[in-house]
């Protein structure tokens, strides 16, 4: 029923098979004898060569109109044999014998039109970033579109295949419990209106009858259904109101959040090491040809990075014993660090570098944090200084995964959001977990935009999400 | 790694091999030499049968004080042999030989801690969607949630296959463009300190300089990634800012769009039919102990309803003959709908469910709306009245999906754009890709809660997403 995509024919056996393609043409070179088309329909990194032999007797009126007409951008059908290709790297091209060009993409202006905007030379990625609708017609961005697909679609095998149910937890919500960040507000109020009363909002009025934002994190309504199914995970967009003008940080992103049941950090630290393999492996396996790109052409060493990854065993290191490395470190060479690490410090990237790096030569799991730098749902230890956090740190980037053992005793639990500040009763609906039938739990979270900035190598975050929003972007 | 669930341990061989399994009860019955404890993990409908024998030699003081403490919803760990089960319905059982109580539910009130809700007995829906973040621990709500995510990896697993790339489009939007519904207001301005200004908004001051409102559909955008990458669909939530307090409503919904370039409005049709009946057939496939759980309890003749979904061919007619049959209809017997049909009403739900239920006899797609009715972006037919749009139609629902064929001419669209009283610099951006490499593109729209309700018979849209928002209604 659906035609096949040029990934599809690029397998097909070069058996003079009569095709029709369809796709956009990234080149073309005419030739005395010869026209040469690169059809590109984004399925695959490779175009698909479809060659026009005026020697084998002269192409026809249209076909010479068409291929005249056929400039870099248009829409394209053409019609040919499949035969084995001359050319290196590919096995077979189209000997084409017809084509239809579908759709224009004027390489000089037109009346009402200018130039199609991605004509075939280098354009910088911050060119790309204010066409972004139409950069996924490009080298790098089918490449990191393929790849973030890939990627997704991974990480729903990885828990399918172990037992965890997928589960969507709000993004409007009323509580901003958690204190991850900043929030943005949901409102239905006519603000002019609001400005012209001079009164103070009524939230009883407003779509909820309360005052709403959109979610920082899915957690807490995760383990609300892990303590049912045994096995969840969120896939899902999260959000932060934080004017983080960096090339790590969005305003909006997808976040993947597992939470189990009957599991210990050790578990928990297993499953994060389990699924970085996993998904890492996946990728070189199935995004080869994509990650050969982005090895040549953005973050040279990134396949060879990944592989390390998934080769290893992940160091695991209590975090005491990461700043007793680190303060060696310090003491050692003055100047190794512009943070003087110490017990207590939230640790900088330079320190999540040297650990992976210097220390373990590859991922570390570092774990049992001081409390006062985590939050207050971590299991708190019985030396009553640490909480059964876990930070997963993989070489060039530092920390990718944060997560925890939770705490499960509704005593302790209670203790801990009241000396921080915060009141139980607003916590009733959690708090009942422990309440009832309650067990040992563990997960993690992990921003999916930063996995596909590790795999690609990308620089900046807003060049692996289709339309990045962050402090004053919001196009398209 | 992980230990098994209990829907693994289900289909092991009963070879006596020693086991733990952890999960919360489900009832227990202490008959003189025997205890029976039904354990259930939530990763199947089924709980796993323990036998405690006395018979076979006194048990323990400890585990006879574990039994005594393990009521209704504790969380407990169960050691034991796996053997062949004597009762009726299942192969294996649990010879069990201890028991810890990780977790307490306790069936009467303690100091500062209510009775567990959830006492075996029959609860309604209604008390359960106020103890929401407890009631995925029931039968019903532990078959939905399974359910829900079968039918979620099932739709991965469809377009995957057929070489769609999965898409996420943005949930923050500055253009409130498409006018399919009332919009949600995002905005870190404070309300408050607004309200006592008395000065209008000044929207370059708010986070992305600009006004700015949740997503209600992304298929604009995944147009612009159709364009370029052939197939893409988008799974990602949607919102509604509308006062609709029905059973089909939710003010937060996750959709599925996908969007199909150089496709026709029949190559849509045939994605629609071959989605439909792939999704169904997978459900009824491996979700089959939920389903029958929902055709006995929840709404009979459910399973029989998708299974001739999946049979049958699914009509297609045009809107104008749907019209000419209806009319017949009415006009045989003047009380067969309380709407009477005429060319350019839009279908009521009692016209839809005639088509499929009376005319059909099975699913119908209705093709080629009156322009009036339908969205700009249509593609616009020959006779100037209709537009290629096509709403698939169900029995017992009526319409579950609704797409169409795009309009791919760049003057026809900037004319009905400015017909409909929109601006084309609106929607410059869309419009580019009518300018450059336009080709005849395809795509629809379906709600996924709709589509949970459809399988599972649920009658309120409430009862189908973990945790429901409509108006006034955003608890957890």
């Amino acid at each position: 029923m659906l035609f096949p995509l040029i990934k599809e024919i690029l397998s097909f056996p070069a058996d003079s098979r009569s095709l029709k393609i369809r796709g956009w043409i990234r080149t073309k070179r005419d030739m005395k004898n010869l026209v040469f088309i690169e059809a590109n329909d984004g399925s695959c990194f490779s175009s698909l060569q479809c060659t026009f032999d005026r020697a084998q007797g002269a192409l026809n009126a249209e076909t010479e109109a068409a291929l005249e007409r056929a400039g870099t951008g248009a829409a394209v059908e053409i019609e040919g044999k499949l035969v084995p290709s001359p050319a290196s790297g590919q096995a077979v091209e189209l000997a084409a014998e017809s084509i239809a060009v579908i759709g224009d993409a004027p390489g000089e202006a037109k009346p009402g039109i200018a130039p199609y905007p991605l004509q075939k030379k280098r354009h910088s990625l911050e060119y790309l970033r204010e066409i972004a609708h139409l950069r996924p017609r490009t080298n790098t961005f089918g490449a990191v579109t393929r790849v973030r697909n890939s990627l997704a679609f991974g990480i729903h095998n990885f828990f399918q295949s172990r037992g965890f149910q997928y589960l969507h937890t709000p993004i409007i919500t009323a509580s901003d419990a958690e204190g991850a960040g900043a929030m943005f507000q949901v409102t239905t109020q006519n603000l002019d209106e609001l400005a012209k009363t001079g009164k103070a909002p009524d939230y009883g009025k407003d779509f909820f009858g309360k005052k709403t934002s959109l979610t920082v994190s899915g957690q807490l309504e995760a383990e609300t259904y892990a303590l049912a199914l045994s096995r969840v995970y969120t896939f899902g967009p999260t959000f932060r109101a934080e004017n983080s003008n960096t090339t790590r940080h969005l305003a909006e992103f997808w976040m993947i959040e597992p939470e189990m049941a009957f599991a210990s950090l050790n578990d928990n630290m297993d499953l994060a090491e389990d699924f970085l393999k996993t998904i890492f492996t996946g990728a070189l396996k199935d995004c080869a040809e994509d990650l050969a790109f982005f090895n040549t052409h953005i973050e040279k060493g990134i396949i060879e990075t990944l592989a390390s990854v998934c080769r290893g065993t992940f160091t695991r290191m209590t975090y005491t014993d990461a700043i007793k490395e680190l303060e060696k470190a310090a003491l050692n060479k003055s100047d190794v660090f512009d943070f003087k690490p110490y017990w207590g410090c939230d640790l900088q990237s330079e320190h999540e570098k040297f650990l992976t790096e210097k220390i373990a030569g590859g991922p570390v799991i570092v774990t049992d944090y001081p409390k006062e730098i985590k939050a207050f749902y971590m299991k708190q230890n019985d030396d009553e200084k640490t909480v059964r956090a876990m930070d997963v740190l993989v070489p060039r980037l530092g920390e990718i995964i944060g997560g925890s053992q939770r705490e499960d005793n509704l005593q302790k639990l209670e203790k801990r959001i009241t000396e921080m500040g915060m009141k139980p009763e607003d916590y009733s609906w959690y708090l009942d977990l422990r309440r009832y039938g309650s067990a040992p739990h563990s997960g993690f979270g992990l921003g999916f935009e930063r996995l596909v900035q590790y795999v690609t190598g990308m620089a900046n975050i807003r060049d692996v999400i289709p339309y990045p929003r962050a402090a004053g972007q919001a196009e398209f």
